[in-house]
């Protein structure tokens, strides 16, 4: 990655994204996804924000999950930049139906609603689940007999592809507008949201800059996209972090005391554990407490990354053990 | 009402409320309800979104029910016009409670979440329930004990506080900022945003021009709201609303195939019937199906209003027990 | 007006503009205007930017003129709710020419710039000029030489379309969407955003409840509405107007130490006088001091309305006199 | 520059900003700049727009110059995201004076317009010109006799601190809040917005993630950030560009058919030629035409980097007097 930016260090280049090496970087991921149009942005909220404004007029809400990320961890960014509703919907696993997009219709043509437009999925969810294909090709069904479009939040979308075995144009297929993420994969910081079908609006170029994400440097931008892109990078890095997550999730699964939460199905492990273990854990160990219970229970959040080591993933699962048991034993006693 | 405007009408005045009659209006509001300020604007959508910005910062988030006017019926005007985000509750009733409002509170002082920073109720709620007094110091404790502003929309003030037998100020005196509705009381089109706390923005002038609500000829508002505060008529009006809905509470409470789904706490009366007997009942009557379930059944919303008669009460009693009976004699044949 | 909106009252009406008088108002401004759709506002500034997000997309500019009703006064509306930039342009007498559009066209594509998108014009203008039919085409020619919408500020189209002796018709056939103004010509509060154009999007309905201007009692809107229909009423006002406004002019142009300032082409006068002699008139007579020089002068501006009376302008006639007398006495001693 | 992201990418860090690295880095640009707090970012539209948002309530405006990069190459960013209204002023070179600044402050305390609340300059300007310090010290009486803020947009502040020769805190002393430009100097992509006074807005922080620029990996621009301020490399490079700046514009000079429109006070070399030379000129050379007379001339800009060399601005001086002379000679012909 950082001799891909020292490459494109060299010389001078038109700014703004006219470089030559901005410009292939762009149609190669175009040609991957099938994608009609690609905007490199810097980070994750910028993607979903630039990619829903292009598709929304003022008056149009957005159904997604309740546990999204665009609901719950970009500070409110689409309300405040798109003045958009979310229309939220209660999943049991971060995965929206054509039954629960339904749910949230009844407001169509109603001038006291805001009118849903958007079918917003993220591919891996929020909650490491992975949409299938064919649920996918239900939700654009869904979509298309609703009048609804239908945008996927690709932050993870490489380990999504990894772990159906597909490409990611059979992913964006199913897609208007979508973003596939970079950083996530191994990148320093950049994203793309690609166009997919002709009923987006155009001005892309213009929302970019105005949404304050056109870099004057792009060709730093597009050498971390060329590096994923170059020998399939993208799809290793993915392919490395979820059998590490699957290794992990593997050696916790028959530990006592552990409950996997979530079908694990790309690169993230969510896990029901002790309150206690959890912190005891964390003392070593960097993760995120997803939710606690009231019965001392919490659920973590493992993520694995392309740079993940079988050895770090023992090293850990060691450490769960050795948390695990000590709290068995503690709780056996009266 | 028409006579009081037509007073308004005469001579010349000066504008954009300035003249006498507008600033009389707004200090006899102000004591009645013991405000600081005073706006008046023509609708309630524009009194919520006027009262809110006065409270919050760009990054905040309200916390409302599910079931609110603001959420569901003002076209997502608080998302687009104000950016905020919404923390919707799903309520059994539409009333929050403190243990409500502390379950949206996880994200308090973490960067990717908007911020709680209002609560938001209704009095009467959007499903006819009523805060009791002591409902409302909880909230207002639950609101000082986490650092929120409790904003309330009032476009049915009157009708709560003709409920509870208390003062406006009683039910102010709970909110840093509230609306006081006169459209739903017999006026034409005013309503009133009331500033009580210390800690609100100023500006309320500036918001209230810029949110395209300044009346040029204000004193036809001012006119409309004097006609109400005269003679207390607006706490007659809100009685004569009230019982009328109690009239048509006690009279269909009875009947067979109606159950109350909400209990019956000011002008509205939330039924479930079936939906045959609803769409039986619409041929001649007007009023809005709340919400239908896969039973047959439904919601339904029947509002009484400051000119309700007790002749209309009984007469669409008499086309409900039509209805009912021959629903019933229909569903009792094979 | 008043026994319009008493007739209004009688009997139930169904609310948010489905009742009858509220549908046969809105199709006979239609046909008034050759317009394909209506909407009913309560005030100026929410027609001016209800129909222009008719006309916008998020990165889209608004063509104006510097002394605008829309960039001065109305305290940052557009700016605010719809986030639009204004192109704001410097003109002798608050008229735009096709020179002065083009002016402002130069980031047309430009993804650093907003991307002009509507020339916003107001008939009459700000500063009580109207543009001749012939003028009118010619912005229309501009605009459609360079892919732009023409918005028409109709605040006071009424006494344009007196002062030129058309139809609406003749002067809304300019524009892809424009207001019609009723506050100023004898209503209370309402005005009408009329859509032309076959371009303009969709979804008019949303737009006015999410920014706030559905009234549920419409029908006291369309009563208004009516009212100015009825017989002409509009186009007797405005020429009752305009003819106090001649009169005015006519009489004080002669006068030592006044000179008009802009051409009086309808129901406004805007003079230029010493300060004192302004100040001493503003004793008795309300009116508004436009702009103030360096020299003592200043630019007054005296407005007519539909009640304004021979007697009243006479009146008022004779203490401008009595003042630059005075002052002209005063200024001669040493 | 690469060397340092490289040293940022050894072993793990702690994501958005908690890591040792990016704590450092802020603190050191802090103390650099005598300021309270300090946000990174990803560019300078961003740092202008999050930087204001701490200074602005929603019905503000903004007095800038009407060439400044703000009004003009910014997409409208400040009006969509923020909605403040942008008072803009011509002015001879870019720079305001409290003269002009006070010509924009007539709507203060009006209700039907937006309020003065923040000047915004550059320094240096979008024109290539410098605010001494005692101008900034003018500015800044005004701003505090008129109850203003002082935003200065930094992007180009190492050059304006190398051309003064004064210290960064001398000229963020001025400013309540001001950004200090990376990308311009060196860096890959990397600006800072810096808290200057104490009644600055908090909630930096929320306001960062919600307008999109909060960065997973922040220690990746930490690392740009500290290599900047790593033996002053900020203040070497603005120095080595400005003395470019210098080399041009002395050699320029004196050449026939060229004068410099502005001072040269920093690293931009702004120059008037003719429009034909300039086309020649850009056919080897890429450079800006800032704007075209209809005499045939146009005003270039020419901007130096911290890597330009004196080869570079010879051969580009020697193409200059090439096209120059050639111009001349073509000119004498009849």
């Amino acid at each position: 990655m950082l001799a891909a930016i020292g490459a494109a260090n060299g010389g001078d280049a038109t700014a703004y994204g006219a470089d030559d090496l901005s410009q292939r970087a762009v149609a190669r991921l175009c040609e991957l996804a099938g994608a009609r149009e690609a905007y490199l942005v810097f980070n994750g909220t910028a993607a979903n924000v630039l990619g829903l404004s292009l598709l929304l007029r003022p008056f149009d809400a957005v159904i997604c999950a309740e546990t999204s990320h665009l609901n719950v961890d970009e500070c409110g960014a689409a309300e405040r930049v798109l003045g958009c509703k979310l229309l939220t919907v209660p999943t049991p696993d971060g995965k929206l139906t054509p039954r629960l997009v339904e749910s949230r219709l009844d407001g169509l043509g109603d001038q006291h609603r805001a009118q849903p437009r958007v079918v917003q999925i993220a591919q891996l969810t929020e909650l490491g689940t992975c949409y299938s294909l064919a649920e996918l090709a239900e939700l654009r069904a869904c979509c298309d007999a609703n009048g609804l479009f239908c945008y996927i939040d690709g932050a993870r979308l490489a380990n999504a592809a990894a772990h159906l075995g597909c490409s990611v144009a059979d992913i964006a297929g199913c897609a208007d507008v979508l973003s596939f993420g970079g950083t996530k994969n191994g990148a320093l910081a950049v994203e793309a949201v690609l166009v997919m079908g002709d009923e987006v609006a155009t001005g892309g170029v213009f929302q970019r800059k105005q949404l304050m994400h056109l870099a004057s440097k792009m060709r730093f931008l597009a050498a971390q996209l060329t590096a994923l892109l170059d020998g399939e990078l993208w799809l290793a890095n993915a392919r490395q972090a979820n059998a590490m997550a699957k290794r992990l999730a593997s050696a916790v699964e028959p530990l006592p005391g552990i409950r996997l939460r979530y079908p694990m199905q790309g690169n993230g492990v969510f896990a029901e554990i002790g309150q206690q273990q959890a912190a005891t854990l964390q003392r070593d160990w960097d993760f995120h407490v997803w939710s606690a219970a009231a019965d001392g229970t919490c659920v973590v959040r493992w993520m694995t990354a392309f740079d993940t080591t079988e050895a770090e993933v023992d090293a850990f699962t060691a450490a769960i053990r050795d948390a695990t048991v000590s709290r068995e034993t503690n709780s056996s006693r009266p």
